[in-house]
């Protein structure tokens, strides 16, 4: 994916042209998040951004009063390319058991796209932040909260569709399809090449067969 | 799992007495691990070990020359308790099919067990170094990489004995196990209780049953 792209991504809520001052802060966020990636949510510092975008601590200081200010915006920025990349293209499709496969496929899709570094940036910020309490922490952990009560949610609406067997418990699939989710993550992380995506999408879809009623 | 059953975990493949130095060392080594699955193994200075363990940090120096070499001597010492805990207990089980669900079953326990405050040491390190080239994330890689090829090459036995049906690919099966061990491992990091846990027995037991031949 390119760089362009996230930007248009992140930027697409917005729906006006933003100004310099605007841009060039959204810019430096994005910077942020791929560090982050890198050396953690902790181990950015306004000095070591600052060296990363070439401007002064001063300059930074201007946009972000404060570490924690710094890490929440980024958070943010991360936040919007993710919703640009898997939520968005997911949701508007018609029917619970489509909007499910595009979840899960939108997320693979996002991991290849190589957008950080270091892998998912909300992984990565997950599991380094459980153990440091906090309002970052409770973010970081929400988000993993609020991405698999959606998948629960979803599963159940193609329950309600009839797509979806209706014995199947909602939160144990959902913690199913996570799983490969996170584990193709980990593991294109460290080599970046295409196997564990496709392992993750075979055991995907061998599992939608299986949950899949007759009608789906 | 108390403190003590870690001492014997790590000390048992020596089979003697140990010194009062070596086994302090030890304890200041147990005690690294804890911190790295906090503040990662990035995080860990001779410093701020000192303060962990009540020593000087020139008491420390004389036990580990460089952080480095704390570092490597640190994962050694994880490495011999998750072997205690998972690996001896499943290995003498005269089945492959039984090796691989006391494996995981293994695997499970040990992270009931909190043995670190962030989770599994290796999951945790290897998230962290995995963008950190050097000999600490080569190890931390190769841990996973070794994970997966005995959970493959476990596969391969139960298949060769007539237990795991043959049409599977023991690659793709591994993949699928360490799905759900990782995911149990970050969530129960998260909330310290049970359901992920039991959520990744549930779904390997299904697992497990699918791809059992009528024999086994």
């Amino acid at each position: 994916m390119s760089d362009t792209n996230v930007q248009s991504g992140a930027d697409r809520p917005v729906r006006k042209r933003r100004s310099d001052g605007e841009r060039s802060r959204n810019a430096i966020l994005r910077e942020a998040a791929q560090l982050a990636t890198v050396d953690g949510l902790n181990g950015l510092s306004i000095g070591r951004l600052a060296e990363a975008v070439g401007m002064s601590k001063s300059g930074l200081f201007a946009h972000f009063g404060s570490k924690q200010e710094l890490q929440l915006a980024t958070i943010e920025v991360a936040g919007a390319i993710f919703s640009e990349q898997v939520l968005e293209p997911a949701l508007v499709a018609p029917t619970g058991f489509e909007r499910l496969r595009l979840l899960t496929e939108g997320y693979l899709r996002y991991i290849e796209a190589a957008n950080f570094p270091g892998g998912c940036f909300f992984a990565s910020i997950a599991a380094e932040m459980d153990t440091h309490p906090g309002p970052v922490r409770d973010i970081a952990v929400g988000f993993m909260a609020d991405w698999l009560a959606l998948l629960e949610r979803t599963i159940g609406e193609a329950q309600a569709e009839g797509d979806i067997d209706p014995d199947v418990e909602p939160a144990q699939l959902a913690f199913e399809i996570e799983a490969h989710l996170l584990l193709s993550n980990a593991l294109f992380a460290i080599s970046a090449e295409p196997t564990p995506i496709e392992r993750a999408r075979r055991a995907l879809e061998r599992r939608f067969g299986e949950v899949a009623t007759a009608a789906a």
